[in-house]
């Protein structure tokens, strides 16, 4: 054990500052709508944050710490779960949530962005405490796109070659001479999608609290609402529109958006993981659409148009926001929808899942061993973009998918224990590690994930942030080599 | 368009003249148990048959044909389905199974060794066509085996890397020196373990007639029994410990028994395979048994045990034999075996599945990733038993898992047509895809698939052939390339 132990609890300080400062926000919130209990819970949660925090990354005042590949896996992972665990306690401490562990699930499932809830009536918690829930979607969102630029890629994690692959090598640098130039150029964006989107929603009649909450959702790819009903109770196409141009903005990649404003539009075309984006959410959206006027759920096309293109966004894109109960879809719809939940929207987005790009390669793997079959002798590299990729792309992706496919089953499998059954017991699984939120059977977007015990529940909450991290960076922490690199 | 046609309809007379000369063994029993109905059916299928085929097959006399790599795939996949086409007529032309789409469905069941059922009452059926039904399992089997060594390897596809990397390369050759060899002491083997477990079956108090039944069903790993209950029917512990030994021995690859004959028991331990599929099986049957028993289904531990080992080995080996209504088991169990419908048999047996071989490696792609992200200069090559794995060996496994997994959600969604339920829509496309069976939901053992659609029933067919043929065989006749090489 040699972990730079100095460098990990500055950055668990800087975390807790963090976390502390983000809490003023639903402290100010639960100050307007006077909210006592609440305002006193934050205030208990923030003050030891920043002291703590502030103690824990100033003193000791020792030398700059080299940073290494294995303590950047510990202290990504860990941040995760300290801000799950740190982030619940206010829901605990005002009795909004009374078990630590449904609070916990709650916390983990809004800063992974994954948007499911364990709450039975959402819409019996404060303001200030709806507030937070949300913001932590779009904290977690933040924290995933300067994951994606700064930490991930120093550290060969998924993120990088993923990174890579996507936007044509040399000219990234070119464009970003610098990481914290990126890391700033994303949250710029990112802050400017979330400003348009509140006023877009308030100029469709919301209210600035509800237009924030359901920003936060979108922009994070999260998905928690603050009404039992969701985006459904607002029964507006015209706000079902502009979320649903959200959120397919926020599932495409924040390295596109840079090229496309340096090349123009032409460089979307070019950008091979978001043509097949694109090219899934349109056929899924066409099906979807198609199902539910052939079956008789709709009578007119374009309603089915409207709720079928809001369904497939909201799933291709891991969001998991619902205008309809579509549980009780066709079976066709709900088929298609499931299977989006094995897709995922683009790499450095907030989105999760296993990703257009990973779907993209192992397609490719595929036509090359037809090729190889009818010519043996033939030997095609494999390339992405006219680049030839390396060969542990290929390799390292079959291996992302594997292993992405044995935690849905193992998932499914320890959920099972609680006798609920088949598909809600593999939905949650898959609704879990793809960040989605709702799953279907009895925890479908009208239901809520209390039918699990707090085993599954842990469980479903470890597969959230496993899904988030892109598997490795946590898994990595359960292999002896990583605790024992010379054993 | 180069094909050799002559090459093609030579090997279509051979397969008229092996399927009509097998026929007479069902006519035979139809004049045993005196149904004319059957025996004229059969005779009017025998007839034209070995006419037919003896004219195709000696009519014209060429010259030996160059035999290429893309005739390969076309003769193999056509041959499975003509056996299926003209399999079925004797059930039309008899009446037992009126339907043409539901008797092709039956017949493609039985030679792919599936083993799922259309038919509501299986005793309904005359001895001969149930004899018939079950033969064609065991015919089904021969078939893979010899395709398994002689055709397979010769034609670049999967049973190649799997029969090379299952087997020490260098020391296969010695151990047989000509493919005409190996594939006589396959079928010696094949016919050794069919007697043995007809004799074995009858001094458990079967009759010849059932203990061939199931025999066929067994070592063919299909599944076909005459009986409505199935296996339960008998209700013997011995009879069920001889089956689920015998699904055993038919689900382990049939290189590794000379390799014992040669080298002694050591060498199952030495197959990499061989340890994983062992492991599965124990470690899935014990779970299913404490499944069983915890959950109160059995009192006794021992019946717990009983039950949980024959089924987990009949669905490990996609043979698909039950001896108790698992749709009414605990979840948890239904969801292992829902697990090992992604498992299968051993290469080079009569099994289906992705087999453990293909897990393995991938298992080792995800270590060699976790190796890489942790010391990322590292190369460290893939090896299987001390052996270096050329790098096309990874990527073909993934591409075929991919490719898997793609056809069964493609088959779930087609089949999610029909408005049946999530989990019997999604179990059927697993259970064809992977030659298991019953699944389930509406399809249990105790239920057959005569709920489905004819078009169901047809992409149903469709994936047990393209399982039962390692996939790239049948999917590689759809691709652009295969028909027009040099456009």
């Amino acid at each position: 054990m040699d972990l730079n132990l100095r460098a990990l609890t500055k950055v668990a300080g800087v975390l807790l500052m963090v976390l502390g400062g983000a809490m003023i926000l639903p402290l100010i919130v639960g100050l307007i709508y006077d909210e006592p209990v609440s305002v006193r819970a934050f205030l208990v949660v923030v003050i030891p944050c920043l002291v703590a925090g502030g103690a824990l990354a100033y003193f000791p005042k020792t030398k700059t710490h080299q940073f290494r590949i294995r303590d950047g896996y510990l202290i990504v992972s860990v941040s995760w779960i300290i801000a799950s665990l740190v982030g619940a306690l206010p829901f605990v401490i005002s009795g909004a949530i009374p078990s630590y562990v449904d609070a916990v699930f709650e916390t983990c499932s809004g800063f992974s962005t994954t948007g499911a809830s364990i709450l039975p009536d959402i819409e019996a918690l404060p303001q200030s405490m709806l507030f937070w829930r949300s913001f932590t979607h779009w904290i977690g969102g933040m924290g995933i796109l300067i994951l994606a630029i700064a930490l991930l890629p120093a550290m060969g994690i998924g993120g990088q070659f993923l990174a890579k692959a996507e936007s044509p090598g040399p000219t990234l640098s070119k464009l970003t001479p610098k990481i914290a130039d990126t890391a700033k150029m994303f949250y710029v964006l990112y802050s400017i999608y979330t400003v348009v989107e509140i006023i877009l929603l308030m100029a469709g009649g919301m209210n600035l609290f509800d237009a924030s909450v359901h920003t936060f959702g979108t922009v994070g790819t999260g998905g928690f609402s603050n009404y039992n009903y969701g985006v459904a109770s607002f029964d507006s196409a015209y706000i079902d529109g502009i979320i649903t141009l959200f959120m397919f903005l926020s599932g495409t990649s924040y390295f596109l958006y840079f090229l496309v404003l340096r090349r123009g539009p032409k460089a979307f075309l070019r950008d091979g993981e978001f043509v097949l984006y694109f090219s899934i959410v349109a056929v899924a959206t066409l099906l979807v659409t198609l199902g539910l006027w052939g079956f008789g759920v709709y009578d007119s096309p374009l309603a089915a148009l409207r709720y079928g293109i809001f369904q497939v966004v909201s799933i291709t894109t891991t969001t998991g926001f619902a205008t309809a109960d579509f549980v009780l879809w066709p079976l066709f719809c709900q088929m298609i929808l499931f299977l989006l939940f094995f897709v995922g929207g683009c790499s450095a987005s907030t989105a999760g899942g296993i990703k257009p790009i990973r779907l993209l390669i192992l397609g490719k793997l595929v036509r090359r061993t037809v090729e190889l079959k009818l010519h043996p002798s033939s030997v095609t590299p494999l390339k992405l973009e006219n680049r030839i990729l390396p060969v542990e792309v290929p390799s390292g992706i079959a291996a992302f998918t594997f292993l992405y496919i044995l935690l849905f089953f193992a998932g499914g499998i320890l959920v099972s224990l609680d006798n609920v059954d088949f598909i809600s017991s593999f939905s949650a699984s898959g609704a879990c590690l793809g960040n989605i939120g709702p799953g279907f059977g009895s925890i479908g977007p009208l239901s809520n994930y209390s039918v699990f015990s707090d085993g599954s529940t842990i469980v479903l909450s470890f597969l959230m942030i496993a899904g988030r991290l892109e598997l490795f960076t946590l898994i990595i922490l359960f292999t002896k080599k990583f605790w024992y690199p010379y054993g």
